[in-house]
């Protein structure tokens, strides 16, 4: 495959509402960029597709000086309109084949997973990464299965060759669990969207991965 | 362009509650075509799209045997992985340009419109017909603006070159003042879907149209 090996190690997803929309979304991916977020995702289940392609351009306009890649929840009209790092589906998008087919070989594919089911339904080819989760009880993504625990993920993410990133309920202190669990990264939404200081919260949780990883 | 030309005459908008889910909103649409309707859009606003994906390629094989275009509103994404006929886009959805690109030239491309700005604003280029309403209130379509009536419609349809289609609480004996005012077709949901017998709706509509093109 062509494409470059993604960085999950401080995975940032979007939230419109926590964010203050499209601007605050900017804001938030821009000063998470700076300070040391390694991916963005951008997820706005409630909005039309104009307001997608807005943030997108913006977002993606935003990232590129610091080189983290923008990858588009569900949307792949979207993503392939904006010219997306990549996109990121769950188990009610469009399977992996069609999507694969459509964004190309070029583009980053990421899969969530709930459960041993979901992981085992997963295609050994065109996938990039897995995320998993929720590990936490979560207030973010209403419709989201039962928690799998810090234990939980560890079971799943050893059932894969894939990289894994963790998500659902992260907090700043949960790191050190998840990584030690085998995961390649963290993705959290309201323990930096939405916070007095996004950019002071993303740091924080970036000098505990590098501390991990020293 | 190599887009067949479109017969928009009588263009049958799927709802997905009206018609009972996926399996009513396939035995209506095959009911439609068997029965006089010459476009059938795939239109499911709260859906999923894995849910959008196995609705398109269930009507697209249903309609085959009738050569009734298929048309996925919104969801372009979808519409390029059943290989749709075409896509129809509204004002918050991606924009014509956009939409063209990722479709390429040889799928239809509708727009809906409900006043003079709206229709201004679309482009000359690429696009196959114009969607005008709503002409009367409806209930099917919560977010619809204010009713354009006949007369409305009529000052509308004469302002664009391209073959226009109403829509909008359109009923039986509604076709005569339409056509007359220029309408290249009606399009219609609640007058089909979920009536009691589809395909004996469809045909009334149907021998209406046949009347006035006479």
């Amino acid at each position: 495959m062509s494409r470059n090996p993604i960085d999950l190690s401080l995975y940032l997803v979007l939230d419109p509402d926590l964010c203050g929309g499209v601007e605050g979304m900017v804001r938030t991916a821009r000063a998470a960029a700076e300070n040391g977020a390694t991916v963005v995702q951008l997820r706005a289940p409630g909005w039309k597709k104009k307001t997608w392609l807005e943030a997108g351009r913006a977002l993606k306009a935003a990232l590129a000086p610091f080189k983290v890649p923008l990858i588009v929840n569900d949307q792949i009209d979207v993503a392939l309109a904006i010219d997306a790092d990549g996109v990121h589906i769950g188990q009610d998008d469009l399977p992996v084949a069609e999507t694969r087919r459509l964004i190309g070989p070029g583009r980053l594919l990421g899969v969530s997973v709930s459960d041993f089911a979901e992981l085992a339904s997963v295609p050994a080819e065109g996938v990039d990464y897995i995320g998993i989760g929720p590990i936490f009880p979560t207030g973010t993504k209403p419709d989201a299965g039962a928690a799998t625990g810090v234990a939980g993920f560890a079971a799943l993410a050893a059932a894969t060759t894939l990289p894994t990133v963790a998500i659902g309920g992260i907090k700043p202190g949960h790191c050190a669990d998840l990584f030690a669990a085998g995961a390649g990264g963290v993705a959290v939404v309201s323990a930096i969207c939405g916070q007095p200081d996004p950019g002071l919260a993303t740091a924080a949780i970036a000098a505990e991965i590098a501390r991990l990883k020293a």
